[in-house]
């Protein structure tokens, strides 16, 4: 039998806990599936004397990322976490030291992605980030593997499951949005802070990477376009339920022409469409292939479980020899591909307004719309007292998002439109 | 660049045409993904004239599939179908003249793929069988790759889109079985010979290749417990609604004590099941991991560009060079594992009789399920005409398979009973 693949693992939180648990637990499963043993030989963390629950006998216990990136082992994990700082100095050196390098560190990679990869590749060495996308799902693996065959038109997802656990409950229950955040934080599921999430940051970095594993181009976190869900109203998912849509947070990335158009915001979605079917902490991505046509991958996209799952399915990767460029083709040849603005977006638009309700209000809200050459399609008003202020909700046809946004700041402009009005994008998938 | 690899096709039908068509079109792409040109050196097939629609310019063109097995080429694509005969004679010489073998062929590796693989690993060469299941999906990498880290527990899937078209189509126009299958043939879904898809034999190859994928196990196509769809009635699809079911013909398999137990079969699944939201020509698959958690997958699962898109995704791991177990773990270590009979089933089942509406008929069924401690849940009588034949269905707790066999064998029996009863197992998933 080969020789044990040796690990070192720095960061024991909940899923380095996880992945030492698994490795331990499945200690002759993954013998048998890779012709040699998973074996942790190092590990570092903060907190010697924490129990995490797992035994750490035997193996080697560093103070500092820079000693365990020269620590006996083969391929070192990382799972500290942050864009920088430790994990980044961590990454180079492991790599520059000859190990292969795992993590589930999602904004290392969207960050220095590329750099990493180049580094790794020079090397002949692996860099493996499954865990960093989607949880337990597959889906990098399924991109530059499964689907390699084609070129990949788009691919769309619910990279977040605090998201879609906020806006599944907002839905359910009809209570807001900072009413159920303060729920997900009491159970769990949303950070103390928790903008990384409803702000869309942490779907963007997602998207950034499997943009590059779709497109094979450079990963460009900053062209990705954001925008989170703090302000989607129970109100807005009253009528979408009544216009045929659900609301979710999506990340988009479509090959255009001119270039790749990414983008992280609130879209309405049919209810008939897989995604809209995905619920509560649950991610799923849908990918569209020139010959394999539509194929989507859901599962739980966070937790110690599911991301130890995805790490040592990288790990069992390496042990068994495989590899692969690392964003799908070599990372010397990937290029910046050019961003395609949001401005450029054309598709259907859903906007709530609370208005005065008076002769004339929806008059010149039409105005408005005119004057920018947009087409209306429907209108939704709800009656209360007069005098009183009223939701109106509107979609309208096919227009450039440029378009949308000038008739918006117009009507928003009106005395008789009260708040800001708010817009969703609608799209059909 | 590392030489090309160089491939020979075996079987020009659609999916063979599909796969040249696809090879050709993305040949730049794939080489930069693999490193390598992907070549078609050689070809078989039966008509030399018949006009495909794709170029076999430069391709050797072969009589025999023997003079393939020994054409020049590194790989060979075995897209002929068939459990035996040229299927597998090619099979065997492929890998005897030391090529790799792709193939899309899921009654061979049903059949034969453990033999094959063992063949394969023994002489370091690739047997690779994405195609054979769920078409474009690619499930077999998800299982033996991505899920790798984990103990899968079970898995269950759509993986016949004729079976999934049939049951949508009756469900939503209300149409009976034999109507909606001769539909199905004039637009191609299914065979002018329907029975290896409406009777399950399809799903059932399929099953028993992702049993062993999942398991670890010796292939056992014999020991899949297998019912087709014929029996299903318009009825029953309207009563399921009314339960809260979807009925779709399931492969399941669900590693318990003692063994795998192996079947697939007509099945009411809960609404709100990821399954059952799968619809027409669909194929999706279920796994269940320890630490993972579940997964789904979901897509086309037959046609030229889905089948060609997996057939492709295998022959680019073998130009990346990689090299994984052909069934999870190598072939020399899969044992046979204990099927579990069906008749060790236990679960809820839904039964539908047609009864005389006479006094004392609920009365003699109800006796028939006490007399094999079956507990009824739910019971539905439609009234028509005094004296005329009424449809009856009941739901019943969880019970073991030979007992509700029994009950339903004695229900059959009584004089009040006009036609034989039809059960279709409920599975909460």
């Amino acid at each position: 039998m080969t020789p044990p693949l040796r690990i070192a693992v720095a960061g024991l939180g909940t899923v380095g806990a996880g992945t030492l648990a698994l490795l331990a637990r499945h200690d002759a499963l993954l013998a048998m599936r890779c012709g040699r043993r998973l074996e942790v030989t190092a590990v570092c963390a903060r907190d010697r004397d924490r129990d995490r629950g797992v035994s750490l006998d035997g193996i080697a216990w560093h103070d500092t990322v820079e000693s365990l990136a020269h620590a006996d082992g083969d391929v070192v994990v990382e799972l500290i976490g942050g864009a920088s700082g430790a994990a980044l100095d961590l990454a180079r050196a492991a790599l520059a030291a000859g190990k292969h390098l795992v993590t589930a560190n999602k904004a290392l990679i969207a960050h220095h992605g590329p750099e990493l990869a180049r580094i790794a590749e020079g090397a002949g060495l692996n860099l493996a980030y499954e865990a960093a996308v989607a949880g337990g799902i597959p889906i990098v693996k399924g991109l530059r593997e499964g689907l390699a065959g084609n070129r990949i038109d788009s691919i769309h997802g619910i990279l977040n499951g605090t998201c879609n656990y906020v806006l599944t409950t907002m839905r359910e229950t009809g209570r807001d949005f900072d009413d159920v955040l303060g729920e997900a934080q009491a159970l769990g599921y949303a950070e103390a802070d928790p903008s990384f999430d409803v702000d869309g940051i942490d779907s963007a970095h997602k998207l950034a990477i499997l943009s590059s594993v779709a497109f094979g181009a450079d990963i460009d976190f900053g062209a990705v376009y954001v925008e989170g869900i703090r302000g989607i109203a129970p109100l807005d998912l009253v009528f979408a339920e009544e216009l045929g849509y659900r609301i979710k947070l999506l990340g988009l990335a479509r090959a255009e022409a001119g270039g790749i158009a990414q983008r992280v915001h609130p879209c309405m979605v049919p209810k008939a469409a897989p995604i809209a079917q995905v619920e509560g902490v649950l991610n799923a991505v849908v990918a569209d292939g020139d010959f394999v046509g539509g194929t989507v991958y859901e599962g739980p996209g966070a937790g110690a479980g599911p991301t130890a799952s995805a790490v040592v399915a990288d790990l069992i990767d390496i042990a068994r020899g495989g590899r692969v460029p690392t964003f799908s083709i070599p990372a010397a040849e990937m290029r910046a591909l050019a961003p395609v603005p949001i401005e450029n977006r054309i598709g259907p638009y859903y906007v709530r307004l609370m208005v005065v309700d008076r002769p004339g209000v929806i008059a010149d809200i039409t105005a408005c719309l005119r004057d920018h050459q947009v087409s209306m399609e429907t209108m939704i008003q709800r009656a209360r007292k007069p005098g009183e202020a009223v939701p109106v909700v509107m979609t309208v046809h096919d227009v450039k998002e440029a378009a949308m946004g000038a008739a918006i700041d117009q009507i928003g402009r009106l005395p008789t439109v009260l708040e800001s009005p708010h817009m969703i994008r609608i799209e059909a998938l």
